[in-house]
């Protein structure tokens, strides 16, 4: 059975994980016969955002890899603690966790800097030619981890984010909400998802596609 | 366009809504050319369990509405506002909130009372034939509010669940993850989802099948 990693940053789109793409990546996966390893970073997130009212929650604090644990119903590891012998590909749903924990793309753009756990899995994992799928603005922390390796992704079509994706040496390429792109020399996969996504149908065909991309190229 | 209320508890399977269960509903009514109208009652969680250890965060306070905002990408409101005008159906995701948020059946069981809000609306769907679907834990939930209706569920085959049920008033019928039962008379449908599901893709075939049902009785 293909074993996939699925790298959480938390629950919810405006801190975290995106829950819909995370979900419909675990489902992906669960109905190709793959299983889902369900990891994190074990860091406090940058902040709390009330969903409701769209307002940061001043002296609260939520760790990245218990909030993370709601999308995997308690079975998450630490990021830390995975070796690229465990798993045979990799998925990064996004959400603004994906810019905001996973790295701080979504404060310093192209200047960001990566958690450190998540950095080294994600690189060796591509120096092993193991497949990495990145989900909506997940790409971004691809673009900086593979500074170098000029690595073919999508954000969807927006043009400030997309620059700021070249910025890092990428090469950006626009693509439809249902599609996904890829980049064989370097095994990546990625879709727009709730980039571009008007609701979670059109969010489910892109990450079909990907996660079955992802599971072809192992 | 058929416009379906979701009625969420929260996020996370211990203390709130089940996220997957709640995130396949919303797949499915999509996907089907539906609209999902996510909602939630403006009360604070029964407590905070983080879902990593497992453990009761003494002294946290989360509100239901908020957390189930997360779910639904901000886009909730509060089920006191919601007229049975306003939606053709309703279907209500399993997880403990459904049993600890909504009604507080996880401590008193058949002695659970209901949060009025929910009760109220839930009632008025079921007394203007407008159909309902719960899923996983939740038929207990419409066990205590159809007291008198004689409601015909499943939440799986837990004897001592069952029980509790048919000690409201139900009538219980033992149901594979896969499957769905439905009350014709009362205009309900059932399936256990994760209380016997394996994994995700177990859950989103019953769950599949209930919201389809669901659609078909509107």
């Amino acid at each position: 059975m293909k074993r996939i990693g699925v790298i959480l940053s938390g629950c919810g789109v405006y801190d975290g994980s995106e829950i819909h793409e995370a979900v419909l990546a675990l489902l992906a996966i669960e109905r190709a016969g793959a299983e889902a390893i369900c990891m994190a970073p074990d860091i406090q997130q940058m902040h709390v955002i009330n969903h409701f009212t769209g307002q940061a929650e001043s002296g609260q604090q939520r760790g990245v890899l218990a909030e993370s644990a709601r999308i995997a119903r308690g079975k998450v590891v630490d990021v830390a603690t995975v070796s690229i012998q465990d798993i045979d590909g990799l998925v990064i749903p996004g959400g603004y966790g994906a810019a905001k924990n996973l790295c701080d793309f979504a404060v310093k753009g192209a200047e960001c800097s990566v958690q450190p756990d998540v950095e080294q899995l994600v690189r060796e994992m591509v120096d092993k030619g193991k497949p990495v799928a990145a989900i909506c603005i997940a790409p971004a922390l691809l673009a900086k981890i593979l500074q170098g390796y000029s690595p073919r992704l999508t954000i969807g079509n927006d043009p400030d984010t997309a620059a700021a994706l070249t910025a890092m040496g990428a090469q950006h390429v626009d693509c439809p909400v249902n599609e996904i792109v890829v980049d064989e020399k370097n095994r990546l996969v990625s879709t727009p998802a709730y980039m571009l996504a008007g609701d979670i149908a059109e969010a489910a065909t892109g990450i079909e596609k990907a996660v079955q991309q992802l599971l072809a190229m192992i």
